[in-house]
């Protein structure tokens, strides 16, 4: 086999067979195939794009590249979730909790935040003690204690998504909706639950900007987890606007707590109380409306909080910080920004607002680069309220006072003020499973 | 300048600037930009492809990599050809001489042969003595004193071309008609004549299998050319059958001497005189009609055959093979192909053909292999001629027996014997200039 004859068939559009998928990425893994014919076969699929069939076979190949999570000792349903990442998104700590409590075993492993978007792992260290670096036999006995635990991934977990992606990232042959499935998709197989809830963002703070792209690769992500024995979900859920009104790692930590005290927004409450129906109804806990109501009863009674809870001290973490979360302090500095004129707030742009977040220190510019646990951005109104002229839109917290002003401007960029308010959008767009899209 | 900003505006559909074609080049050429991201960028091209303007930019660009011959001390008008190919495509050695004769200036770069298709360097090394790798000095010197000679291409020609060129080989990115213009014209513009006629061969033994794609690709070349400075024309002729009878080294030197003498076949005479009418044309020695009557009578007075000679003579070469080319001698071994069948010859696979002449010695299977200059094809039959049973349709000749057998074979599956004959097809399908295809 030659990777110039694989090249050829899929700029010529074919699909490739699965002995030619399986030969390259194992080829590529070892060091066989070099980058150079590797990227022009990632522009190729760019592309041509590749059957359900291809990327279900990619994906696997890619899991197989390195250790696969052997989830066989604990006992129950596993089940897990994950989202494509978004602005505000605390999701993992209120939908984890929920499911845990439900009886669901959840032994999730979860990512750092890179960019405009969050990471659940560097939220949890935002508790002190907490680790996230857990050895394989430490993560599953916290598992078979708990019944949840959330952990970093571990250098092995599909290698060759690693390389691949890195690949990609400076050949600009990220943007293909069968490559990005692939490569969620890998480390959630390599991650071994049978039950997987995946939640798609769409709009300005989302990678998939639209919903035609959210569907389209949310049917492509099912398909593979389909066709590799998984029980499938997935839910498109907006991210035009941050989710709640809390954006840095301690403040959601905090809005998470709140929220599973029955407390929380709306908008942060629906998503997760629906992300945590659909893994209650995989997990064969009864009907959609059983498992919302299910759902409703893990927050009402304390359960999922409580499973938080253990979920923290189980993995070295001080479980009081998740009863009184203002336990974990506030960033010295705070500037505001006001609203520049009065009318309705027209837009409020993700991603930009992620990125003023990341300017406080809440986020990463580069994977070396430390972060400021109390750093944020607290909303005080969200798309769609009136405001006055003056109002304060939003309070900006940060360790470094000379981080304050660039945030602001940000901030302010990602904001427009219009004197008739917006048109709604949906909160959850579509569910997509491989019965089909509604 | 980053490439992944270039390379990301080529995947999306739109024209690159000068700037960040020369940056890119200059930045390859050095090493700057690694071979992952350029097999990325021309993947891109093949799919998006180049506007005519990025098309001559990056042609001068790669020109502009290395040396440019610089002819400027040399007098008269400096005409060149190029052929992009075939089997038994001798023209080089009868349509420069011919040029020559009527005074136009020969400085002419030529490659050696690769796969099924030969080389002028190969061809002209079979005649003792000549030297094909002369120094820049000496080779003008040879054309001050002659008025022609032919080369190899030095070292230093276009870098960034053979760098890319080696590059597309391995990630399935040569099949790209403004590459491969881009590719072939840089040599020429680096090899600095004023006039430059193309033969743009079509057919089974050309790179381009159809007139369409031949039309476009001299379309790109005469428009590169052009905006370039250079006086252009194209030919787009047949490829489909070898051209003339023989094929081989010492073979084609036979074949064009006797073209020269005006005993050539007709088709290949015809395909020359063409060629160096529009040569004539463009060094503005008169209209069509009178180019080619010059043409004719360069021939028929000798004058070419005698440029031909002191050409030799001038590269090292003992002339006295040039008019007595039965000099040059014959292979040892002899095996013959014979019509399996009556009727007509209905096709000749050209590059079937080619490949049965490389395997008997007059061709190289890797850049390092020696080519047997005595190897080679005579035809007694062409496509569209009538056939009995038993009759030899090519002598195939070597200088090592052991090489017939599956050169006679390989052969045999060229050809297609039929009861009717095929339709005939054109020698010379189209005239391709900057005012258009005619």
């Amino acid at each position: 086999m030659r990777m110039y004859d694989i090249i050829v068939k899929k700029r010529s559009g074919l699909a490739l067979s699965e002995k030619e998928i399986r030969w390259m990425i194992e080829g590529y893994t070892k060091g066989d195939i070099p980058d150079y014919q590797m990227s022009a076969f990632l522009m190729a699929v760019y592309f041509q794009g590749m059957t359900d069939e291809e990327t279900a076979i990619l994906t696997d190949a890619m899991a197989g590249s390195g250790e696969r999570l052997d989830l066989s000792s604990l006992p129950g349903v596993k089940a897990d979730k994950h989202s494509t990442g978004g602005v505000g998104d605390k999701t993992t700590m209120i939908v984890a909790p929920i499911a845990a409590a439900c009886g669901c075993t959840v032994a999730k492993l979860s990512g750092r935040g890179l960019g405009h978007t969050g990471g659940t792992v560097d939220k949890l260290e935002s508790i002190p003690g907490t680790r996230t670096a857990l050895e394989k036999e430490e993560f599953l006995d916290v598992v078979r204690r708990t019944g949840i635990a959330v952990t970093g991934q571990s250098g092995n977990l599909a290698p060759a998504d690693k390389k691949l992606y890195a690949l990609r990232d400076v050949t600009a042959t990220v943007d293909s909706i069968p490559l990005i499935a692939a490569s969620i998709m890998s480390k959630k197989l390599a991650a071994g639950s049978d039950c997987i809830v995946l939640d798609v963002k769409t709009g300005s703070g989302a990678f998939m900007k639209t919903v035609e792209d959210s569907i389209q690769l949310a049917q492509k992500m099912v398909a593979i987890g389909v066709r590799n024995g998984k029980k499938m979900a997935a839910l498109i859920t907006d991210m035009d606007v941050p989710l709640g009104y809390q954006i840095g790692n301690a403040l959601e930590v905090e809005e998470a707590v709140r929220t599973l005290k029955g407390e929380g927004p709306a908008d942060l409450t629906e998503v997760c109380l629906a992300l945590a129906t659909q893994m209650l109804h995989l997990a064969d806990k009864g009907d959609i409306d059983h498992c919302r109501s299910l759902a409703r009863q893990a927050i009402e009674s304390g359960a999922a909080l409580q499973k938080l809870a253990d979920m923290i001290e189980g993995q070295g973490g001080d479980p009081d910080y998740v009863y009184h979360p203002e336990k974990l302090g506030q960033a010295p500095f705070e500037g505001v920004f006001q609203a520049e004129e009065s009318g309705y707030l027209a837009k409020m742009d993700a991603e930009g607002i992620g990125v003023a977040a990341s300017l406080l220190g809440a986020g990463r510019e580069t994977k070396e680069s430390t972060i400021d646990p109390l750093a944020g951005i607290i909303l005080h109104k969200k798309t769609g309220d009136a405001v006055k002229k003056g109002e304060t839109i939003a309070s900006l917290l940060t360790s470094e006072e000379a981080k304050l002003e660039s945030a602001i401007s940000r901030f302010g960029e990602a904001v427009t003020i219009a004197p008739a308010p917006p048109q709604k959008h949906p909160l959850i767009y579509a569910r997509v499973t491989a019965q089909g899209v509604e």
